[in-house]
């Protein structure tokens, strides 16, 4: 065998390293959204008290589709150095999710994020401060909701200016438009598996759809699709990409509930227990209240959703988790995702992707499965 | 000179007829509604619960903007018979207004919407009749905010459907840009100018301003500028288009300023004086407090915004109103509006219009500012 031959030669990396891919996202998102301000501020003054808020909560964020998104792309084979576009469409996921959020902060009743006040508290105080007429309240709500929906219709304009050749494509467009099809749709069935009447067997399957198309697809899943249609992959591809996110995506959204209960306040920056004291139903819940004897599972239905809940009470339904094997069964599941999300890596490295891509993808996973915020 | 020459023939009719244009705008509108739709019921059932009263609010509407834009591309030589991707364009317009107007009837807190529940009334109630746990009014509101969302979204998709050959020139994406921030900047300016501190000599010149950016702008001059510019239009044709379209929006909106206090409420669908108890601070407000004696203004300011007002003193207000001379000042800026866009006409004449493209703009002209719904 001749050394360096075209047959031993591992394969280029493709994939970009991703604090450079996340500079790059933050430095076209700051300069995106200082121009849009600025037009907006030639027709009035006021315009700032809109922007100036989004500005400010578009600055922070992990920007897991952002990633997704560029490492699809480059995955698919895309140059992000001669197809600098690209970036504009990972500045529209980062955005689209800016407004979800922001919506969500509404809809949850989230006086925070991320540590700082949520946009709708922040247009109060706001409203209060500056002597405003009405109910503060009010103000922020209707103003946030304006807020999330300028931030909605940026992220169509930013992706709007890719330029690349395959936007147009109808892989490309189907993707894009299954991205948000998935967030708001896993949205509403959120809201709806919190209020509508429901047995607790059936709470586990239905949590699993709610976080199938709310998160796993949203936000793993479906901005690597996208990027890779960007980039025209073939069908091949797009499948080993699927069979590599999906799963990963549950995994992420999985460890997210098991932190809603028992993570550290001051690494979520979420109360103690929130998801408990919201009275989320979770797939954790849904095996928990399967697997207790019916006056435990009573009492832990009963105290779900009391926001009034006192510490001891707030551990007792934690020591039901736990003891009732629900947070094993919750682990065992995590880990049988990463695994499906692992197992299809080497399909990925058939397609093309050489071992310190693949290590990268693996890190990337590792990183959104075994976080503690 | 040769009869039937060039020179004299009258150049041929370039504007489909209005109700040819809104039947086919219903028809595309309610396909590609259904077709999403479908698509989402086939990931849940409970999709039906989001996607219907989307198509139940969506099935009305008087299409203004939908038609601005269809005789924009027609007027700039679009041939939509050849090209009928421009409905998909007029598609969009008409969900991003759906998508306004669900998300303002949360802030304006309408419980009504063209004679039927709004939105989040709809959600609330169904909340009520299915039992679900929880506010009924939160959920209204939360999921209306998912509905407008995916609406806004649908929009996007439609505009990304059209295939015209300009859909993604530098002129075409402005406008499209141009016209979304209108709406959302005009929106948050109104909820501010509501709420904000302001001294009465300077509600006429603020209220214009709202109006321009959330109505006349919005409403009439950008849909005709994008769809001029979704048939490659120059910048005379976009000139001319912008000095017909933003007078006559003005007209419009200060026309919907004046039935929202003298309008019959059989006509409007919405209460008698809706406007005034609602406190809105209209060009009109305005011009009646310049102009009113101090004891009268103060009067009128106090009782501005009060919902529990009796009949008497919304009279008393109406008669204010009269007495000042406002009214009579606002119609003749009605009128100095409607003349600057009828003096527009010429011009696009000059451009190639004929005279029953223009009879046929009189018409709508007509429509929008002298109506008494």
């Amino acid at each position: 065998m001749v050394p360096g031959s075209a047959d031993t030669d591992p394969p280029p990396a493709r994939l970009s390293d991703p604090d450079a891919v996340i500079a790059a996202v933050d430095a076209r998102l700051a300069a995106f959204l200082a121009e849009a301000a600025a037009q907006a501020a030639r027709i009035s003054p006021a315009a700032a008290e809109l922007y100036d808020p989004i500005l400010a909560f578009a600055r922070r964020g992990k920007r897991i589709r952002a990633l997704a998104l560029r490492w699809g792309f480059e995955a698919a084979g895309g140059d992000a150095a001669r197809q600098p576009g690209i970036d504009d469409a990972c500045v529209a996921v980062e955005l689209l999710h800016a407004a979800a959020l922001i919506h969500d902060d509404i809809i949850d009743e989230s006086e925070t994020r991320r540590g700082s006040p949520a946009v709708h508290t922040a247009f109060a105080r706001s409203h209060a401060e500056h002597g405003f007429s009405g109910a503060p309240a009010h103000f922020g709500t209707a103003a946030a909701i304006i807020a999330g929906d300028l931030c909605l219709s940026l992220s169509e304009q930013a992706h709007a200016r890719t330029g690349l050749p395959h936007a147009g494509a109808p892989e490309a467009v189907r993707r894009h438009d299954d991205l948000r099809r998935d967030v708001m749709l896993g949205q509403f069935l959120d809201i709806r598996i919190q209020a509508a009447p429901i047995a607790a067997g059936d709470i586990r399957e239905r949590a699993m759809e709610v976080l199938t198309y709310k998160s796993a697809k949203y936000s793993v899943e479906q901005p690597l699709l996208l990027g890779a249609a960007l980039a025209g992959a073939g069908p091949e591809l797009l499948a080993a990409l699927s069979a590599f996110g999906l799963p990963l995506g549950r995994a992420f959204q999985l460890r997210d509930d098991e932190l809603g209960v028992f993570g550290d306040p001051e690494a979520t920056g979420k109360p103690a227990g929130d998801d408990l004291l919201q009275g989320k139903r979770t797939v954790l819940v849904g095996m928990a209240l399967t697997r207790l004897d019916a006056e435990d599972a009573a009492w832990l239905t009963a105290h779900l959703g009391d926001p009034g809940i006192g510490a001891a009470d707030l551990g007792r339904m934690r020591e039901l988790l736990r003891a009732s094997g629900a947070v094993d069964e919750h682990e065992a599941l995590i880990s049988a995702e990463e695994d499906a999300a692992a197992a299809a890596l080497s399909r990925l490295g058939e397609l093309g992707l050489g071992d310190a891509d693949l290590a990268a993808l693996r890190a990337y996973a590792g990183r959104l499965t075994r976080r503690a915020a």
